[in-house]
Formats: structure tokens, C-alpha cells, sequence
């Protein structure tokens, strides 16, 4: 099960697709067309996952009927579709991660910056943008835009003081960001909320992958690609604090709610690591793929 | 005109008076019964201050329509009040500035504390409490909780790249906060977001008082006592980056939206700044005092 948002002439619809899937069932209309007050669904795919886990099951049903029903107007094709992001506009920041891949922490200083402990920041619900879209450049205000592969956490049941152990069954999904960065920004402010909230600096998506099709988010494949070339090429085992760990130390005295996105760090390979530093370039196209998951491309304006 | 939400007999309502005022006009009530479509108002603060400057006008007329038509049905007393935050749940994290006050950066390190640039962090919209609400003492998860005294602007009207000259007619209000803070969580993980994040570490109000009544927002003066003790005693003058500076570097390519909150900072007199530290304890009652806007007293559970 995959959940999308997007546009199709000029209306926000909710998606929804199964693998190898040609197209993608219009899961509000469908739920309309079936008439039955138990498959009802809210307007965004937000309030549905804040529904709690009957959303899923809704979804299953408006799907195998929709496909028994054989309506062509139920179903859209890709090119029909304007990409938003799965979410487009969060109730809250985006919990970030910072330094969660070893290597990552080096290229940026030395082993010295390898955390002991979860570092957690955050990108405003401003930062928001679909697959497809457009990273605006931002020139004037900062000159060394990075990009930054994730694979993102979404939050399916609200709870507080999680544990290890429980921490998957808060999970509904999972998708891909581009934590888009302005790297004088986040030097000069030292606290990294400003260098991470630069207008539609937080491409997601294209989809929210349901956990029922991911076995173990700690084992797949990570990998970006700046005009084709590979820049980020890694797994989520090298997370120094994998899925359960970061749920379990962000909900620690924190309530997290269904719909809350978490975003679980990047690998190495950013601009700022390379000598000299590449930073992303009006016209660029950043490519992230995370295995089971899908692939956010995005293009620097 | 000040504005507030508090609870009576168990509903949230939106409330409005002017100093003096021995009651506070329920400004919803109020709207339907005059029954004008001009002066229809949302259901909550937030939605009031994201429909613009319409709704201070709005608010006007509403109020000298309720004084001449002298029906008590209209008006509540301070002791039928259960207070909520003025916005119990903001759209997004509330935004704050770090070490604004130079004293207080020595307090918590040294003079190469004081920063050069603003810094930025934020809190998650599940820390807001309202005035007279207990604080957790989140035993287990702190050992080292401790209040901030601050004055917050509350943005009322959309803009990015807001130019110092002009960022006062982005300001809808301003209200007091207490940026409640673990200190051990804050030390930790480096980026403040969890130790500032803890449920109900954000107390907020009573009021916001609108922009009109506050001709210089940096030159009020700031107050907090802990049981009566005065502990953090300065003026809104001792900035280092006034309210025109931070919605200036804050909205640099970053749109800030009516109903954002921005914290501006707490002067010297933490706990931690003590030797040996004063950490609130069980029981405590923090009252913070801004010139102008009001006194917000929280206890800690």
C-alpha cells in the first residue's frame, strides 16, 4: 500500500496505489462512490492517518472494491498528475535527525562529531514540497545549498516514553526527503533551524509507503544522485540510532501524534564534504532514491 | 484590546477585553447575536488573526455593539475562567531565540557566548499549556527543569524578507511566555528542540495585547519570581537583536505566517546561572511579569 497527494486539474486528491500498479485509484472519490458511512474518509491524507489505524483498512476495502467495480473514472494515470507532497502541509515542524550516519559526521568536522546522543532539529511546515517541484535557489540569501537524502518516518498512533520494543507499532509509514540545506546559514546561526527552513526546502515524497510492506526499515538501500551522477550511496544499517531508537528517545516525555514526520538523517556524500565543496547549482537535478520506498526527484530553480 | 481563550463550564471561547475592564467580553457569543455577516468570526484565536487585520476591526465593533446593548449574558467573570493558552495549539512550532540578552549568555557560559548572529530553535506545538495550568515535572525524563521569562511577538500578517522598517506592521500581539527548558536534555543533544520540547513546558498568556497598546516593544520590562522570590529582573531593551532585527533575519527567505509565535529570549537569572544551580522543584510557582501584556503564573506539578 502506497499513499500519495496530488493534483489533478488543479484539485488536491488523495492516491493510492499497490506495487506494479499501471494507475492510481482517487481513494476519496472511490470511498464516495461506494455510499458506505464506514469507509468515509476526511479530505487530506493528514486527518486519514490521524484517523489511526482504521485508515489503513478503510484503504484495503475502497481498494479491492474499486477494482472489482472495474470505473475507469476512479483511477488516474501519471501524467495526469501535479506531484504535492504526500503531506503537504504538516501540523508541526519536521523532527530532523542529525548525524546519524557515521561517516556523515566526519565529512562534516572529525570523529569528534560522531553524536553520543540523538541530535533533533527541525524544518518549518513551510519547507514543504511534492516530487516534481521546483527548490527555489534562494540566491541573496544564502550560497551553499546542500542536499541532503532521507529516509522519513511516519507516525501513525500517538503515544509518549515509546519503547524499543513497541516503537514500530507507531509507525504508519515511511517516505523520502530532501532535507535541502543552506549550509552558511546553519554555520552562522549555530542552532540549525533557520539553515533548514528556507522556503520549499523540504521536498517528500512521492509517496508514503505503509509499514506492512517494509519488514525492517534498518536495511535499505540509500542512494542520491546529482545530474545523474551518485553523490550518497549507503544503507539505513548504518544508522548510529536506528527506527526504534529514534522514536523511543524523541517521544521521551514529547506526546508524538499521528501524522508527525520524522526525518532519520543523511549519509555521506552532501556538497560540503567534498574538497572543494559542490554545492547545488540553479538547474540541478537532485535524484534520492530509498529501496522499497520510491524516488523524489527535484530541480533547483 | 487584549485577547484571550479560556474554557467555561467545560467550552473553549474566545475572549476580549480592554484594561480596566472588570469582565471579559465572550467575543464569539457576542458576534452571533449581533448577527451581522460583516462581523461572523471563526471558531478559534488562531483562524481570528489568520483572517488579517479585518479582525482587530472586527473585534472593535463587536466589543462597542456588546458594551451598548449591556447584556450580561455577553460577559464572563475572572473566577468562571478555566485559561487556555490565547492559541492552545499553534499551526507549527513556536519559534525562539536563543541568548538575547547578553547577561544571559555570560550566565550560561562566558562572554564568547554572546552571540553574533541570532540564533534560532523551536518548541513543538504539544508544549502550550495555558495560565494557571500545571507544569509536569517530568521526574525520570529531567532532573534539571528551569523556566525562561520572555516576552513572544504573534505574527498577523504573512510575509518573507520582511525589511526591518516594516516589520512592526507584521506583528498582530504579543504575549508572555515561559520557555520552560531541561537543561540536561538541552546539554546532551546539542540542538535545544528536545530539551525545549517536553509536554507542557510552554506556558503561554494570559493575553495577547494587541500591537496598538505596545508603542516599543523593546522597552518593556521583564520580571520572574519563583515563590514570590524575584529571580530575572531586565527590560526588553537589554536585546541584542530587537523584535524589528529578529522578524528581519527570521523571515530571510522564510514566509512567516499570521499566528506564528516568536519567543524572544530570556534575560539573566535562570536557575542554572545560579552556583550552585536552583532547579524547579515540585511545587514551585513561576509568575513572569511583562510591562504592558500581563502576568502568567504557572506551578510545577
Amino acid at each position: 500500500m502506497k499513499f500519495s497527494t496530488a493534483r489533478i486539474k488543479g484539485e488536491s486528491k488523495i492516491l493510492m496505489s499497490k506495487e506494479n500498479d499501471q494507475n492510481y485509484l482517487l481513494l476519496g472519490e472511490a470511498a464516495a462512490k461506494m455510499n458506505d458511512s464506514a469507509v468515509s474518509l476526511p479530505a487530506t491524507l493528514l486527518e486519514c492517518i490521524q484517523e489511526g489505524e482504521v485508515f489503513a483498512e478503510k484503504a484495503n476495502r475502497i481498494y479491492e472494491w474499486s477494482y472489482a467495480a472495474d470505473d475507469a473514472s476512479l483511477f488516474a494515470a501519471n501524467e495526469d498528475l501535479e506531484w504535492e507532497a504526500p503531506i503537504p502541509r504538516p501540523a508541526k515542524n519536521i523532527f530532523c535527525v542529525g548525524k546519524n550516519y557515521a561517516e556523515h559526521a566526519i565529512e562534516l568536522g572529525s570523529e569528534a562529531d560522531i553524536p553520543e546522543h540523538l541530535m533533533l532539529f527541525s524544518k518549518t511546515p513551510t519547507t514543504v514540497i511534492g516530487h516534481k517541484s521546483v527548490v527555489p535557489n534562494h540566491n541573496g540569501v544564502t550560497a551553499q545549498l546542500d542536499y541532503e537524502g532521507e529516509l522519513a518516518i511516519i507516525i501513525g498512533k500517538k503515544g509518549r516514553s515509546i519503547t524499543r520494543e513497541e516503537a514500530l507499532d507507531y509507525v504508519f509509514g515511511y517516505t523520502v526527503i530532501n532535507d535541502v540545506t543552506a549550509r552558511d546559514l546553519q554555520s552562522r546561526h549555530k542552532q540549525f533551524l533557520l539553515g533548514k527552513s528556507l522556503d520549499g526546502t523540504c521536498p517528500m515524497g512521492p509517496y508514503i509507503v505503509h509499514k506492512s510492506m517494509i519488514k525492517n526499515p534498518n536495511h535499505l538501500h540509500i542512494q542520491t544522485k546529482v545530474n545523474g551522477e551518485v553523490r550518497q550511496d549507503a544503507n539505513t544499517e548504518q544508522f548510529i540510532f536506528p527506527v526504534e531508537e529514534i522514536i523511543s528517545v524523541v517521544s521521551r516525555g514529547m506526546t508524538l501524534e499521528p501524522g508527525d514526520i520524522i526525518a532519520t538523517g543523511t549519509p555521506a556524500g552532501v556538497g560540503k564534504g567534498f574538497k572543494p565543496p559542490r554545492f547545488l547549482q540553479s538547474g540541478d537535478i537532485i535524484e534520492i532514491t530509498v529501496e522499497k520506498i520510491g524516488t523524489l526527484i527535484n530541480k533547483i530553480e
